[in-house]
């Protein structure tokens, strides 16, 4: 990596560390007065994000991304204000810092109390999409953090015109100097560097696909968050209502497949498999979904693609949709717990038993009964806007809100204890 | 590593896994009756546990261990006992499993919840004493999660007689083979290869010192929990109650200066500094600990050592104490969130303003006015036992108990909803 590049991130790591400790103790008002100057700056500064991510979208299309890859890309007049309106949103949401967790008298008379703090500095990398920028950043501060942004190279331009337009208003607004920090640079080594960045960086957060989750695993010596890995399944009981099933399965597969939420494998119990596989295979193949299955669901709807153990564990993120058929309950619990990513798992069952053990047993962020697993989002679970999803058991699991950007620390009061 | 070793960690991690998913869902009864089984077996086991004691005592002493490592080391009939009662006691504390966190109903009528599950399988290396093997394996256990043991080599063959004790009881009671596990080998490489054992193990607890930290730092694929690191500070503000503050600095220095809670700098207001260093470094002086001061700390006390920078980074764990006098209570904060390890700092104040800002602004997992930092231990907060201290911030900080070893998931019920 280039050595002027390795010094400016030292420096921008150095401010972002002591902005950290003046947005620890920053008043919500503060704060929030931040939020709405960033707001009102990308509105102001619309004509020239717009031009940015013009030159992005040129550069795309010379570099032959594809249409959707552009349209996650492309942002417009409504897109922008968009943003600003996420900001806000974030703005009149509740003050997670100071919280306090419980406070309780010992025998010696201290008194201890366990409260909400901010992590510090937060690193996230993230891919296409340039209102991630002004998302992340926006949670990052209403939580007390400082934030380091490592966007992808795709939409470098948009990103720095809206990186430096809401640090510009936030500094204006009070905050200090490089609480918001863009890495300015598309050299793929700066990510790698920004993971190992200890000493300034106390939280990574990938948000992107499998080659980012995998760069992370390998060099991230800073603690992460993994996010958004989703290989979800929808198990049909043979005691399910199938008229439910039906929709449920082709929503958590059509609706959305580039999703991590999407199913990418469908389990339907033998005793129900000939009665709703024809009929669910012909809605999903209308749709334009490839079908990949096993011997049993082959031989009940011939021609159809057949699945290799490699399919179990894909997440196609796109029209394939994998299909077993499974002896039972436990199977397809036992199928879900070796092959799943721990993201969405549904049941379609009219069983009490069978729904509370899938709902028990299934080792996942979140467990369906007789619902998409579509709706795992931090939007629809109610907690407003969203750092991504994670996939992992530490610290936090499902979606992120403000509260998975803290920590807790004790504050003990005494008159003199000793030990 | 041999060959045969690593096969055996393989089956041993497979094992786990599947132990885990029985425990996951297992009734608390269950569990409890494990517990009490392996506290009965330790029991009837003595012999046999302090013999193979006696044993790793005497390689030991060949391989010149020093005597306090001997002693940490060393069992006897009335530390057997303790390792019984730590196990009844965990069986007597609430079962974190299945604790509903909260659950709402959503407009489109999903009801949401969220459950406290297991982590799954828990790994954990440490050093010298043997009754972690027990209190480890209990709380593991009772919150449902299996483990995977990597004792020190210097206590090899106790921990091995203590493992088979309490992994034949629970197995009896009624708990899957597999769910406490040791890694009955000193190879070293057996340890990072345990770091690297992501399909099987969860979440790894290092316990131990910075040798074992480092490697962990280095090594690990698998998601930790940094336990232990303890460079404490003791600041004497210019309000403080000096009475106060002189058992308080001792306490912290002195009492038991092997542990991570211990005080290894003592920072003074320099308006106090004279008044209080003199007396303050006599009676350390005298209780035999050595003193590294600022060049402003040996001009009021002549004849001390000169500390250099890499004191203010040190954790000595022994009769040794940095001390710098500063010029105010933003240079003791400063101080302490650039050198400090994040573990337990205080403040002697009696100022209501400077014990507020202190206790805000200071990062750290316990933050004391008033009292010695050697109170942050899961015991004296209240929580029953322990598995470490966390020192870092994402899922737990500070003392862990049972409700450490645990981690969330998101119920949600449905009724054929989709997006």
């Amino acid at each position: 990596m280039d050595e002027s590049l390795r010094r400016t991130m030292l420096e921008q790591g150095k401010m972002a560390r002591q902005a950290a400790r003046f947005l620890a103790t920053a008043s919500t008002t503060l704060k929030n007065d931040a939020l709405l100057a960033m707001a009102k700056a990308l509105e102001n500064e619309t004509p020239a994000i717009l031009e940015a991510n013009q030159l992005d979208l040129e550069l795309g299309r010379q570099q032959g991304l594809t249409s959707a890859l552009l349209e996650r890309l492309a942002l417009n007049e409504a897109r922008v204000k968009d943003m600003a309106q996420g900001l806000r949103e974030i703005a009149a949401l509740t003050d997670p810092v100071g919280e306090i967790l419980g406070m309780w008298r010992r025998p010696n008379g201290l008194e201890i109390g366990r409260v909400r703090t901010p992590l510090g500095v937060v690193g996230i990398i993230y891919e296409s999409r340039p209102n991630v920028t002004a998302d992340a950043a926006g949670l990052c501060i209403k939580s007390g953090n400082a934030i380091i942004l490592r966007g992808g190279e795709e939409a470098l331009n948009s990103n720095r015109v809206i990186a430096r337009a809401i640090s510009a208003a936030a500094e204006t607004a009070g905050l200090p100097q490089g609480a918001i920090a863009l890495i300015d640079s598309d050299d793929k080594e700066a990510a790698v560097f920004l993971m190992q960045m200890n000493d300034f960086v106390d939280v990574l957060i990938p948000r992107g696909g499998l080659g980012l989750k995998k760069a992370v695993m390998e060099n991230a010596t800073v603690s992460y968050i993994m996010t958004g890995m989703g290989n979800c399944h929808v198990y049909v009981d043979q005691f399910a209502d199938l008229a439910k099933a039906r929709p449920i399965v082709f929503n958590a597969k059509v609706q959305r497949p580039s999703v991590c939420n999407a199913a990418e494998t469908l389990l339907v119990h033998q005793a129900v498999a000939s009665a709703f596989l024809p009929g669910m295979l012909a809605d999903l193949t209308e749709a334009g979904v490839e079908i990949r299955g096993c011997e049993r669901t082959r031989s009940i709807a011939p021609g159809i693609n057949s699945a290799t153990e490699q399919d179990w564990d894909q997440e196609y993120l796109e029209l394939i949709l994998a299909v077993k058929v499974v002896d039972g309950l436990e199977e397809a619990i036992d199928h879900i717990n070796t092959h799943g990513t721990g993201h969405s798992e549904a049941i379609v069952s009219e069983n009490y038993s069978h729904v509370r053990r899938f709902l028990a047993a299934v080792d996942a962020a979140a467990v369906y009964a007789n619902a998409s697993t579509r709706f795992t989002d931090g939007g629809v679970f109610g907690f407003g806007a969203e750092m991504g999803i994670s996939t992992q058991k530490l610290h936090a699991r499902g979606p992120m809100g403000l509260t998975e950007l803290t920590t807790t620390k004790f504050i003990v009061y005494g008159d003199g204890q000793i030990r």
